[in-house]
């Protein structure tokens, strides 16, 4: 992220008009994918008369992204770390697992009705170049750091690409369940799931039996266990 | 799907036309979502000059999303009759799970580089109605009507509730996996498996893992198995 413009000096004026940024780019980013929303059209939507007001606060679009990402990231580590602080013993794998769901559906409920978080979510993993510099801003967080050490000792037992991929596959199934749930909430339609409470629930019996299947009869995967 | 006007013949030039119209929509609907293209625009893409063509040959944007999805439904669906008649025991479940994976990773194979069909997949997904009348047009398929009831009897010991969104679950990471494979692969980034065979390999594992998963303390969803 950029730093404000020379002789800037960051107050409230400026502060309110970041929030209103990043709030206006999750929502467009959300409804209509990150290739197809201009900083132009997203200063415009911030009520910005300046439309190069974004670039002025943010620097590039991939910085803006990483800032749209970052709002929610802190405070969901943060949460992530009670939840960590909460596993009794390292070994057990599912209170792993409850750590990677559980901070994300519970902020989520906090956020309330209607929500783009999730949705903008899964935006970013659809653009390759976004997702990694995302991926790499999460990682360097220390809960989930933590957390991941976790789910990795819990499942050294894996090939590891096969731990790579499935890693992968459940970063995909939680952050669509979640833009899943969050759209019919939007939009008033049918809800699979009583409770984020729930979701988080059925996400972590699902995401665990996900991570630790048997792997059968693959030729080019098929390493020693 | 509505019927050509009265008088017309569906003919060579109308089949062409009506391909050409399919082929638009798909990839139109891949790269920028169900409700941000327009009829009039698919019109213009397959190169009509009438921008009234889609409407005239498909009616409305439901039935061409439809028509779009049943272009494919069609042969997998066949492909996946010959997957359901090497089933040699009903009550092997990984064996419905492969049938369910199967037909659609080799399916995509087939359509070489760069193919939508995933892609498009996963924006129908994301719309309520589309995806409802699409999944009633899937389950309608003789042979995935033949793979569903072979997965809901391996999975009886489910609570129907659970059955009913882990089957929603393995439906999302299925088509979210192949759309993130087609997208890599037309774009020519990294690509998570070295092929689709693999990628069916590995996702069959995870599926069965995913819908086999033990059942645990949830309040709401937890009934005798």
């Amino acid at each position: 992220m950029t730093a404000a413009a020379p002789g800037s000096r960051p107050g409230t004026r400026s502060a309110a008009t970041r929030a209103a940024i990043l709030a206006a780019a999750e929502r467009l980013y959300a409804e209509h994918g990150l290739a197809a929303v201009s900083n132009r059209q997203i200063s415009e939507a911030a009520g910005q008369g300046n439309v190069t007001a974004v670039n002025y606060h943010f620097g590039t679009r991939l910085d803006l992204v990483r800032a749209v990402m970052a709002r929610h990231g802190e405070p969901v580590d943060l949460l992530r770390g009670r939840y960590a602080a909460r596993v009794e013993d390292p070994s057990d794998l599912r209170a792993w697992v409850r750590c990677l769901v559980g901070p994300a559906t519970e902020y989520l409920a906090g956020l309330g009705v209607p929500s783009w978080q999730a949705r903008c979510a899964v935006q970013v993993l659809t653009d390759p170049t976004a997702r990694n510099l995302v991926a790499e801003d999460s990682l360097a967080r220390p809960a989930l750091a933590t957390v991941m050490r976790g789910l990795e000792q819990g499942l050294a037992w894996l090939p590891p690409g096969v731990r790579r991929r499935r890693g992968a596959m459940a970063r995909n199934l939680l952050t669509h369940t979640c833009a899943e749930r969050e759209r019919a909430l939007a939009t008033d339609t049918a809800l699979p799931y009583e409770s984020w409470s729930d979701t988080a629930d059925e996400l972590e019996d699902a995401l665990y039996g996900l991570l630790t299947a048997p792997v059968t009869h693959h030729p080019h995967t098929r390493e020693a266990p």
